[in-house]
């Protein structure tokens, strides 16, 4: 039972009905995105993700990948998964068809992201990371590199990496000490070692692009002196064919809690004489390359939580539905299968419902980030981009956090059977509990939130998500049936908690940052579940006004009102809490000693 | 740094402070428990749980059991620290001194157990299983089985299991198949099949004593048609010598998320002619006798997702004191260890504040167990009874529910660096997530607290318990201080919460038992962080006593007053949102049609 299936009609229903696809799909740019292409890549991407695949997502759990003198062997099957997501052009979906990609916008590349993450996590981080290093040379890179690097990496025939992480660097990134030395040619010389290189080596493409943050000689201590290169597994002459082997070498892979199919690896530079390397824009502008190429990846991996909760639920729905066991409590004689079990039914709509909600929020925010980059209107520009730069690390942090949530309740569902890991539920968990991690803990995510996002404006982006909300507040006022009373409810309070929650941190983050600090996690909790209990009641207003007019499938747009009340009675309902340990639970975070603990 | 240290300090606090570890040590038939006996009985335990078993929990993790024809292999050292184990007397330490045990209080074997646990809880499920069993025996075995068994089980020379599951009978045992047949001479024999049996077989101990459900001929249908025989693997001679082997073999042992090192057995019975089986108690009350044994084997896993908790925190703790990364954000120039960053230190504070919240709550409700079965006063012994039937789902659910969430926090202390095996802290996460469902998921200990523990009596238990909180929160509100200001608004807030809920349940319950039931989880957590609330503000009233008079360690008394603190801002003050859930939350649970989810 455990085979996944393109949910399409939910995520038509978000594109349409919430993330307005078709006003993206007549922004300047993306004209070609017509709702007949959509259709057919939705179509495509899920044949593509549920028949070739998901079929080698537990397999690659269990085989995982073989590390032999340098070189990693993937899990059976991968090579041909990945020469065929290559030639199918899945790739290069949201990359400029100048460079061979099809230009789509971000809202779509975001469904297709889903499909792939919930088929098969370890297969889809590989394109993840190439996706990275393909918008850090769209970025910052020289015509020379562009035109030499992104057709292959955008068909995929090469991939790309992101080489920031040493054993003294992590979430501290001014703490790198790989360093570059300029040859007289203009490249460079790259010595160092790098670790949790995820595809760092592997044995699905031709060439592998590193890119590679390090110190220039001279550079400044700190953020401010680190730089960005170009490290290729393979020279790349002139031409675009493949030189000789350069000096960076993969001495081991990690053994990890999940996503085995995906080798993370450590990575040795220079130490046969240097890797010949190539700097990406600037000297000593490095981390801040990459932190504007980062956003995409913390939105993507936003989308793998959701991505993985969506593969969870429906594997705990199809148990549900046909394990049998225990009556039914209005004392049915024969036993039921465990669906109708009251607390099965809130497990399975806890996971429903959040993740409607997260798959709304994160195919608004995409939709968002279309507009930012392409509306013609320089004030509709700069509207949706602070509303993305808000939400990114509510979406990463967020969807993230819950898919752990989601992934163990599906264990549960299961009860003993989901312990054994023949029945496959259990790698869900093993493979979400990842994603709070890369990219930027949800500490480090809540903490731009709450200093570079929301304090720094003074509250002004988070003032104008709150202005978006009232109208649908009010629309909900306006609708009969207890139904809607209790989304009403349940968004009233949610915004008031958001609201006073924000008062606080504007008001307290100069003066005492880290007590407004200690409050970022359940504030960026606080948000997401505002932000999606909002995206949910725009769903349920929307599905009511079709059940009005007679239109359409009457069962699904029922349950998108159901699913949107229980999560305002189940999960909005904790934002209050959530308010309260922001506003006061900062001083005793605070007052203990080290050796207290 | 994945080292264990018994927290004696915490557990002695808990159990004098709080638990009433001297009134309890007075009881008739506990008057060998002096305090100098538990106190070396404490360090004991703590020293041999940190020197003998918490070396082995990683290495038996990634070890495990090895399955070849039937027999199985234990990971390497099991046997022989099984066998200390057994001879320093640890498998009797709460059984009958008649029967060569300790006799000690449930409340000194609470202590001793979560020592077990959190050092190595693939080991301590060993014996978990053979006090169930024991205690079955006791509880209804004929003199003849109890002479010939328990003194070889009480010493550990023997081990117990509990033969429930079977494929199609899970948490539902009407539904159990297997059969025994009456034989002339008064034995039995055994046909059928069991699954997911914890230590049904392995090399540790001379025999396994195997009680196992099954039906008689012409027994009635459903659950009062089920019996419990006791089927050793080896039959015992009248003199206590082991005879032939019993005709029940190992088929297979499962491939789990965690818990590697024990062995979870499939039990094939009466493949060749039939296992020999001795009938405990009276035909027909199997499900009785075993579900009074229950109480105590989930109260024991309530207390194994204690341990867990414990185990990840230290390990978290270690991390975050060593580990190097980020400056301060007041803006300190060299690099820190993580535990200055607000976020770290709300992550160890709520796991820190839930730990010590769950073990003050665990170890009360052991105490009143003990009160309950030995207080002279008849009055006394039902009113501790009461406490302790409502209390057992409660620490089963809520303390094991919070130890997925607190094993994950300390993969998240860890960042990048948690998520690799060799690390050893994703064991605690892959082994706390079976407590949610073995000896009953979540879901069943909350249905047994709304049915049969809070309906049943119309809410009585409850209010005794609020009625036991009133004189704590008056006693918080003669405190000066805004520490203590604290405490009262979120234990208030807390037991308002809880009445609405409970008034809810009561009110509703025998009309709508399905909506209510629906809201069952919600209302366990619930009531499980106002309980552990309310034993964290008793413990900072006691240390707030204790500074005021100077006595002990300020330090330690300090910090109990914060983490108490720290809980009802950050845990407590989710209760109303989840009251909210339970009045409000059954109407969705139950609106969906199968096929609309």
């Amino acid at each position: 039972m455990n085979t996944y299936t393109a949910p399409v009609r939910d995520i038509r229903f978000v594109m349409h009905e919430l993330a307005g696809l078709d006003e993206v799909s007549r922004l300047p740019g993306y004209e070609e995105s017509t709702p007949d292409l959509v259709d057919a890549i939705l179509e495509e991407a899920g044949k593509f993700s549920a028949e070739v695949l998901a079929p080698l997502n537990g397999a690659g759990d269990r085989q995982g990948c073989r590390w032999v003198d340098g070189e990693v062997a993937t899990p059976q099957g991968f090579k041909q998964a990945y020469r065929a997501f290559g030639s199918n052009g899945w790739n290069g979906i949201r990359c400029p068809q100048q460079f061979g990609g099809q230009g789509m916008p971000r809202l779509v590349a975001a469904a297709v992201t889903e499909m792939l993450n919930s088929a098969n996590m370890g297969f889809a981080l590989c394109p993840l990371l190439s996706a990275g290093a393909i918008d850090a040379l769209l970025l910052s890179g020289s015509q020379q590199l562009k035109q030499l690097y992104l057709p292959r990496m955008v068909s995929g025939e090469w991939t790309g990496t992101m080489n920031l992480t040493e054993p003294q660097a992590g979430s501290d990134l001014a703490l790198v000490r790989a360093r570059a030395e300029p040859m007289s040619d203009g490249t460079y010389k790259i010595f160092g070692q790098k670790i949790f290189i995820t595809y760092g080596e592997h044995d699905m493409a031709d060439n592998i692009v590193h890119l590679v943050l390090a110190r220039l000689p001279d550079a400044p201590a700190g953020v401010r002196g680190i730089s960005m290169f170009v490290v290729p597994k393979y020279s790349v002459r002139a031409d675009g064919s493949l030189g000789g082997r350069n000096d960076v070498r993969c001495v081991s892979i990690e053994h990890k809690l999940g996503i085995h199919a995906s080798p993370t690896a450590t990575l040795a530079f220079g130490d046969r004489g240097g890797a010949i390397a190539h700097l990406v824009g600037e000297p000593n502008r490095g981390l801040e390359y990459m932190f504007i190429m980062m956003n995409d990846a913390r939105f993507v991996v936003g989308v793998q939580g959701l991505a993985v909760a969506e593969r969870a639920y429906q594997q705990a729905l199809a148990y549900a539905r046909d394990r049998v066991q225990g009556r039914g409590p209005n004392g049915s004689a024969a036993p039921v299968t465990i669906i109708h079990h009251p607390d099965v039914r809130r497990m399975l709509l806890l996971m429903k419902s959040q993740i409607e909600a997260m798959r709304a929020l994160a195919y608004t925010v995409a939709a968002a980030h279309d507009r930012a980059s392409h509306h013609p209107e320089g004030w509709e520009r700069e509207r949706n981009q602070a509303f993305v730069e808000m939400m990114i690390p509510v979406v990463k942090g967020w969807c993230t956090e819950n898919s752990i949530e989601i992934a163990s309740l599906g264990i549960q569902v299961h009860g003993g059977t989901g312990y054994i890991e023949e029945t496959g539920v259990a790698q869900h968990l093993r493979d979400a509990r990842i994603t709070t991690i890369y990219e930027g803990t949800t500490g480090i995510q809540a903490n731009d939130l709450i200093g570079r996002k929301i304090a720094r404006d003074g509250g002004a982006a988070l003032k104008a998500l709150v202005e978006a909300i009232n109208p649908t507040a009010a629309e909900l006022s306006s609708r009969d049936g207890e139904q809607f009373i209790a989304l009403r409810e349940g968004l009233r309070a949610g915004v008031l908690a958001l609201e006073t929650a924000t008062g606080y941190v504007v008001a307290n983050f100069g003066k005492d940052p880290r007590r407004v600090l200690a409050g970022s996690v359940p504030f960026l909790k606080l948000l997401g579940i505002v932000a999606g209990g909002w995206q949910l009641a725009r769903a349920a207003l929307t599905a009511g006004r079709r059940l009005r007019e007679g239109a359409g499938d009457a069962a699904y747009y029922g349950a998108r009102i159901v699913t949107a009340r229980f999560f305002a009675e189940h999960v909005l309902s904790l934002a209050p809490g959530l308010a309260y340990a922001v506003v006061n639970g900062g001083t005793s975070v605070e007052a203990l000693a080290e050796e207290q603990f």
